[in-house]
């Protein structure tokens, strides 16, 4: 049984990774903490536990942790988790790292969209935890940076196409809605129901930290450089991310051609599925799956991915990810 | 050309007032304030008035207030209106209040759910501006209470059952279900969206603020004192209130004699419709009209109400209020 | 294993069973049926089980579901659901009916707001499944009525009052709201999206056919006659229902009274919850759960509960029911 | 005053007409139309207008027609209303068309994206009804041909770029979201309810009937053809879409150049507003504005633009037609 500690459990994506471990049957929670304003009994703080989960939420106590926990799930903000993950380390414990701060390996890019790093030792040695595209580096991995949610599905809908070469690596387009829980659970102006119901907006206009993300994965994936324009936009529903990238193919190419590129390309995956139709987000909702559809269209590719932004983009894939860290089934706690 | 002032315009009542004077052919904004803070062009402040609307909010300053208004459409929280209003009235300008400060007859029951009242001369002059109850008492006056939202929904769905005296006076349950906009424009954890979104509750068990509202105005019909049990919930959804108002009829009452009842009571009257089905919220949004549609069922009367709460709870119903003292067309600008 | 058939396999209620068998260590689809023009596999019916499920839905033939089949769930409209329950009984199966045909054990009232009862035999042998309640009349039942999403809510809100004889057996007020997945798949005026979002109403006033399932079920635990005013409404939102009943105690009670009470009274059961404030419609969305709580309101007894319309009031309870039917902890699949 | 007439008033369309005509204080609804099963008074048909509108809406009669109407909002479906068109101009009508049998200049491109074109005649002496880009056009005209909404929003948005020639004609894509009330009024899966809350998902990939509308527009401005790439989506909201249109700029270019082009090019217009933020719908929504914001972003400009579907992509724009051909403020009935 693997002792799961949850680190900043208190808020959607600690919620979220609770109710997916209470269904695992090869891990328990043994240690929840949060902000000492945020603790309290789970069932207290989020009251669909109710009756469900009788642990505490609880101010981290580094060294308690140390004996009650195989590995962490560092729900923590990026600036604030590079502070405490040395310290799970070093207390032996495997570190799922829900935050920014250790999935952008070029130092400047990080300190130029957040903050100066103050954790580089950590950084390098680092698994970027996109199982589909990443797993063998993961599988040994003490360390694991979570991937973005935008970044998941956006590099999910082209990895094929930079793999197999098949389109100019500049001029990508990625365009993506967001259900609003993507902005966590602190109350804000923009996201106070009456403004946010019955509204759509985009945002983060040529600044999203999400950018350089995706184009880290890009460029990893293409063995060069890709520049990617990354529009995000918000909706009035509370999950899923909807992704159209845009891109331009180095030649015509035929619909069926791109279903069979995908399918190969994903072939064994679990949690992979190509469409042949247009996914839509509530076809995703609630489960780890990501619904890709590709398709030519007057002389672009235009690729469509739908994933849950909480589950595959946050909680969810980080399960995933302490499956395979641990050897076991990649799908436990996930179906 | 009656000159309005807007007092506490940057809240959601400020910019349906700003709405609905803009389209009025004989009233025009002259001066609108906030708090420091919340100041700034009126198209600042509410992006949808973008071109629509040159005025500014700004700190308010009596001095200057008076030389340029006729009115104050009074839109500050309770405790807050009575510390202003005397000075209102002082500059010599009529006063519609959208706060409770000026609801409630007996000080008592004020300060009971409530605070200490501090303007207790005023309150005595104040009229009840609910116009389809108490128009004759609104027309001299100086000031003006705007009624509640969810009074004004349920006290319509029974007037004409209390004054008939059709009904007992004791039994009567209002429950009702609110739009979100009703919380106002602070952001609070409960109206977060990801919280509120797909959500449905009930709040204020046996404490609510309208509850002693309700009951003033239907005591005041009945001609003797009557309670009221008011349970208020929140729905999804921004705009409108349903009222569903359960009765103990005196005697059995058909469904026809309802409706003569109703057509007759409610003659003449600009804003109120006789339904003879369900009313639903989306049939009075936007508009400052009240639906009503009352049934005999099993042995009780089932009286149902839809009001938007932003206009003929509020807004809509305080330019109502100003029409009648003015001695214009009740409905300009509402229609 | 229990090998479970889905009769009716394409609406909300199959999709929403196939997804908890799925889940279920001790039980497995084996045959999936529906009208021919709906079937087809699951993973096309319902994108969302796309490599989830690798079943068909096919058009049902009794022979082969005869061998293929322990228990069926019986997920037909009324009226349609009495002309194969027989049948299916016949094969052997046990079954679990959704449908209302036999929920009303007075052939009369059942007719008076149904139609022709053409079964009358089975109806007789009926347990009507509400575990919390009738759990040992469930224990040994071939012919299961699966209870009203509406019922379900509404007495387990009121069934320690009633069993406790606290309150007037007249007077009971039920006040209910629904999420939009209670009007099925098939689309309708009402339920299209641009009439149903930001919308609220009342419907099946005084005549839904919920109204005799509710009474039935208080009168069989007050032991005498119980008259219900029950009254639903819809807003914009997919699942979920809050009932607000309203009751007239015989005497004053305390609120930790009815804290112990109603903490007595579900002592020991796994999905129901007595909440200390108000339940929400999201804190119960996704589970089996009932959150409930009543409170001493202004000389009334006001009892909230909330529930997952789909999975508490439909195929949780169902599969709630199968798991007493055959023996196996009655949790297995739900939680 | 000029009297209007609607036909085929019993859509989205038309009771968003009805309203606005309601307010317009130059002209008057005299004759409103649809077919036989959708007639009955203004009121029952759309309970909103409960006594505020007392028209009936009848079957079509040219002969009583002609006597009742200057112009007729001709709000039927495509192929439907270009059998229609004819006659009313025969009549003695102006008209302004809804439908797209008139927006499209190559009866090539429109047959093979609708049917085969019926009137070929009158659609050559066809204003396009888009006033901001063609407004001596539409002065003299008899027959305007309203714009499609997502044509509407997207031409607005990069028309400064191709009149300046400052972008590359190639490579433009047009990313749209609208709200779901532009599905129309018939009840669909896709609009259930259930379906399409919480939902958001991209439809008509590479087919979708406004893609040659927009090139069309773009083309007539550019002064050569222009390709252009559309995507839309729905989202769950009512009304109002947001398009995200992304181009190639010829050189690099200053976001203040952008704002000042904009600004110039749009000066003295009514109806449209340059952001210096994004925009958002609800900014729009129940208004004729056109918000707009270009900003120069990796290499590329990308243009947002937000209008409500239903009023400036549809029948406000149409109303703003009326006022022009009739000489009359451009703005009555739409502020």
């Amino acid at each position: 049984m693997i002792r799961v500690a949850i680190i900043g459990a208190s808020g959607y994506t600690g919620s979220e990774s609770i109710k997916i471990i209470l269904r695992h049957s090869e891990a328990e929670l043994t240690y929840l903490t949060a902000l000492p304003e945020e603790c309290g009994s789970v069932e207290d703080v989020f009251p669909q536990f109710k009756g469900r989960c009788d642990k505490q939420i609880e101010p981290l106590d580094l060294d308690k942790l140390a004996g009650l926990a195989d590995v962490a799930l560092c729900c923590l903000p990026h600036k604030v988790s590079m502070g405490f993950v040395p310290k799970l380390l070093e207390a032996g414990l495997k570190v799922i790292d829900f935050s920014a701060d250790y999935r952008i390996k070029d130092v400047d890019v990080y300190e130029k969209y957040y903050v100066k790093h103050t954790d580089t030792g950590n950084l390098k040695h680092t698994a970027f935890g996109l199982p589909e595209l990443f797993r063998e580096r993961i599988k040994g991995a003490k360390l694991v940076a979570n991937p973005g949610c935008y970044p998941t599905g956006a590099a999910l809908a082209i990895a094929p196409l930079l793999k197999e070469g098949l389109i100019e690596t500049d001029g990508i387009i990625v365009n993506s809605v967001t259900g609003s829980s993507g902005a966590g659970k602190n109350p804000s102006e923009k996201f106070h129901f009456p403004n946010m119901n019955e509204n759509f907006f985009p945002y983060g206009i040529g600044t999203h930290r999400h950018m350089p993300e995706i184009e880290q994965i890009a460029s990893d994936l293409a063995g060069k450089n890709v520049e990617v324009l990354f529009q995000p936009h918000v909706g009035p529903f509370d999950r899923g991310i909807l992704s159209t990238v845009y891109c331009v193919p180095k030649e015509k190419v035929s619909n069926e051609r791109l279903d069979r590129l995908y399918g190969d390309f994903y072939a064994g995956e679990s949690f992979v599925r190509i469409r042949g139709d247009a996914p839509a987000v509530k076809d995703v909702v609630g489960t780890n799956y990501c619904h890709i559809f590709p398709a030519y269209v007057k002389g672009r590719i235009v690729s469509f991915s739908a994933i849950d932004n909480l589950v595959k983009g946050a909680s969810g894939q980080a399960i995933q990810n302490m499956n395979i860290i641990f050897g076991l089934e990649e799908t436990m706690g996930l179906e």
